[in-house]
């Protein structure tokens, strides 16, 4: 307990800490992800062919599977230090409210204007399209995190972002938008009349508000019929979870200094972006046998891809203009309801976080909408922080593990990732607060529909 | 070069360095702040008589003139680990951007929920609320962030908090609503017809959409009706610029680390809690004699009450049921106009900061709309922190003094306070990006037909 009392609420590492390599966890990993395949021939997606959506350097660290540590560029690495390292809290209130021996740490991404963790890949991509003397990129959004933290990296570079958000969210966001607009982007609501997805899907469904899938094929069919403009995508993509390992790599290094093992890593999980970013030094560990540690993906029950979704080929886009990656899926057809308001959406999974799955080494559970709001108000009352409804799934998961704790009397450490803020997240606190949200979960039925037009690749 | 080159993107002090005592500038002040008055004998406020309005302890603090160092209890020094130190930023991005040879630093207080340095005071006034046993508080909030503050406070230590949000606001800032919903206060548009003085104006001004000095007549007067309530204050009184005291505290320990003295210190000025807060030890420095400082305010044309306001005995709210305070006024009816969007818009000035100004210890210069805008969206794009337009002030100012330094070839050392975070303001930020927003500079015979009914005490 004397060594305990010395360990402050927030433990920072100095900016010459930061991470100066990313580390790839499919260097470790014995069955490594499947690879991308061509959505014509069903054969994997060779540099080449990957070469008008993607730029060279991103191809590159998408397809390299072997190399554990990857340099990060010295601009990369200063522009981190604008908002990095940040902190690892001890969650010493939480603790006290729940009153659990159990001790609770949280790397809290949010703390930069994209409001979550997705700045750490967006200034990659960006850096890299620039390199390359590209003119500009192109994205989607949904809840628009991703959509603001490339907007931020592409003002800061000084290149074009031109940005396709879900039309639901660019009406009922329009706050966000606006953040992107400060940063200099264009903002286009999907589907759009601009490209021939778009006009297609406007056609088919009159009056449609869109959905990520159907944004992303705009987004690809821009970037590749546009000279100088190539695609980014801010998770579910190898190469996303290589930059993101920083969140994990500096968690590790902020605790090493402790001599604090945790018991348990828990993340939120939607397309993977921030649960690989977090686990991936801990994995790494667990791949090579060198420490055990329980790690935990949790997922929205109304849209919950590991627990309830096939390891199967499928597409990463409705408009099925992108490769096929192998993963846990509910099928690309699969929409969760609307009512739901994490961005924790899509239908499919990071491949290597669905090859860890299927392989055992980690765990995955589902949580309700109105329970992981319960624990964002509890957590933010006493934390201080008011969290996105992402990152509240990993704080409602948190707190149950603390909860068992109290009751085995069990002092064990958790270490989860707090994404990003809430404040663009009103609406649906707003809901809450308001004794209006309700759950959601997706019947067999509804799920064995959408499985049924799976592509067959297997 | 070699020295400077050590200097860190982001200076933290570790949290063993949180200041453990406020600094009271008022005891070294020759010329003390006037007192406040009692509006019906005009004879100074006594304890007693403050005692319906304030908690005990606060009024101590605020009739105290010549304590230097006032201790900072224990629990809020814990409270303060949970979001302090605040970083002091060196912004190098900027700088580059200026190419300019001056070196700029800011104290950035906005990485808190409630996404401004009100939280530092906030959590004071809840705390002595507490240890006197009362209920709850009381107080009005205009642009939000002090109602946040104050929520998050007092959702902290458990007790109840009503706020009354002016009504202009409540209907165009419904987030702000929320996110004190979710902390458990309860938000009432103003003016409302829970009051006497809210059913008084209602009735004079039908549809009438508030104002701030309304506001605080309505939450004064629920706290003067209601047992076991008290009314608190965001700005303005001399304890709030007490509490404030931490941000320059922390920013001159951080500076003096690396044996910097600024050149010039910058802050944005509403009703001084900032400015007043952030200067304080560089003030004291100044008024001891033993080092010279610029120190320039920096307020809205649109509200100058420095600039052209008139230094004199004025109400601090518009019902006139608060104590008149001796200071820098616009005159208690004078109302800003409502296409302004910063928060700086309140027709007074902190009695402290007043009287340094009139003995001429510092400067005030004022500063227009759109040009505040661009100074806002300038910094966010290189900088990566989306600004509030009261913080935007002092970046129009510190811009402009690092362009001069530019023309001079000068390596001067600017300071400014960044108070907080723009992502509740996107309203004015949407009207910047649209070209739609404008400038408004109240006329002198506007400003003299306010001036004419300022109350005869002088």
């Amino acid at each position: 307990m004397s060594n305990e009392a010395k360990i402050p609420y927030k433990i920072y590492l100095s900016e010459d800490e930061i991470p100066k390599q990313w580390y790839n966890v499919r260097a470790d990993m014995k069955n490594k992800p499947a690879p991308l395949l061509n959505p014509g021939t069903l054969n994997p997606m060779s540099f080449d062919e990957l070469r008008p959506v993607f730029c060279d350097e991103l191809i590159k660290q998408e397809l390299d599977d072997t190399t554990a540590y990857i340099d990060i560029p010295q601009e990369i690495q200063d522009f981190y230090k604008m908002y990095r390292p940040s902190p690892l809290v001890r969650a010493y209130c939480l603790e006290k409210a729940l009153d659990t021996p159990a001790k609770i740490y949280y790397k809290f991404e949010g703390n930069n204007t994209s409001g979550s963790h997705k700045l750490n890949s967006a200034i990659v991509q960006a850096y890299y399209a620039k390199q390359q003397g590209l003119k500009g990129v192109t994205t989607e959004t949904g809840a628009g995190q991703w959509g603001t933290a490339l907007s931020m990296a592409s003002a800061y570079l000084g290149i074009d972002c031109k940005v396709y958000m879900v039309k639901v969210s660019y009406e009922q966001k329009p706050f966000r938008r606006e953040v992107m607009r400060t940063y200099g982007a264009s903002v286009t609501p999907s589907p759009s009349m601009d490209t021939e997805i778009g006009r297609k899907i406007n056609a088919e469904h009159p009056g449609t508000t869109g959905s990520l899938g159907c944004a992303i094929s705009e987004a690809v069919e821009v970037a590749t019929k546009t000279e100088g403009y190539r695609y980014v995508l801010g998770s579910v993509l190898n190469q996303v979870l290589l930059h993101q390992s920083v969140i994990g790599l500096e968690a590790k290094a902020a605790l090493d200094k402790y001599g604090i093992k945790p018991d348990v890593v828990i993340g939120c999980a939607g397309g993977g972006s921030n649960l690989g970013g977090l686990i991936s030094p801990f994995m790494g560990e667990k791949l090579r046998g060198e420490q055990d540690y329980r790690i935990v993906a949790v997922e929205p029950a109304s849209c919950p891809s590991f627990t309830r979704g096939k390891f199967a080929y499928d597409f990463c886009d409705t408009g099925m203009v992108c490769p096929l990656a192998k993963m846990y899926t509910l099928g690309s057809n699969f929409i969760p309801s609307a009512n739901h308001a994490g961005g924790l959406r899509y239908h499919g999974m990071s491949p290597v976080l669905s090859q860890l799955y299927h392989d055992g080494y980690m765990e995955a559970i589902s949580v309700e909408q109105t329970s992981v709001f319960e624990a964002a108000e509890q957590f933010a009352r006493v934390e201080g922080i008011l969290p996105a409804p992402e990152s509240s799934h990993a704080i409602r998961a948190a707190i149950d593990e603390a909860l068992k704790c109290k009751e085995t009397g069990e002092e064990k450490t958790i270490l989860f990732g707090l994404t990003g803020t809430g404040y663009f997240d009103m609406v649906a606190y707003q809901k809450f607060n308001d004794g209006e949200m309700s759950d959601y979960i997706p019947t067999d039925a509804e799920l064995e529909a959408s499985f049924a037009k799976l592509p067959k690749v297997d």
